[in-house]
């Protein structure tokens, strides 16, 4: 089982980590079978943390996790608190495959759905 | 002159900070002459500020100023920071209109890019 984790930053406000969650559910329908799930993490502020949701994860059966971080730009998030997030998580979880994909904001696609909402709204 | 604010949350890492302005830079290309312009601002750790980019843009002879919220959901900074740094500022500038559009993390194509993301690598 391959499961997808959307780790997003994670707010005091309940609503945006909602809206972290919708978005986990509505990435399902792009998927192509590669993923069995796609939950959601954080790493401050919300619930699961990274290490709880691969602990669960592994509790679930998985034998891959995909951690896919949902920032914007390549600060200290992305360059060391999710690496080691993740490196600590997998330590108590060996047989756990865990790969961490590019960030987000990385996209080429960004720049033109950016000058899309600027024009639209 | 009409001026479109790329507003970022900024980060103690430069990189990350230069990493928006090239944004800015490269959303010109798809712009369709609505703007005259694209600057990046940040809300914290990285300058020009807010209300040091709307005196700019009021220097440069602006007449409009459209602030883009490059956030992905809808926490603390988009519900209060960014529309008080926004209020503050505008009243030094009477004659400049102000607007704020959608939060960048409210456009419905995120999850399908998301999820290409996470297949691709």
């Amino acid at each position: 089982m391959n499961i997808l984790l959307l780790v997003a930053h994670g707010s005091r406000r309940e609503e945006s980590n909602i809206e972290v969650d919708s978005l986990s559910k509505k990435m399902l329908q792009f998927n192509s079978n590669q993923f069995d799930k796609v939950m959601p993490a954080f790493l401050e502020f919300a619930y699961p943390s990274i290490p709880e949701a691969i602990k669960k994860c592994s509790e679930m059966g998985a034998s891959r996790v995909t951690v896919l971080p949902y920032f914007l730009s390549a600060g200290v998030h992305i360059n060391r608190d999710i690496p080691e997030e993740v490196n600590k998580a997998s330590q108590n979880f060996p047989n756990l495959e865990i790969n961490i994909t590019s960030y987000f904001g990385s996209r080429d696609e960004i720049a033109e759905l950016l000058m899309k909402t600027a024009l639209e709204d």
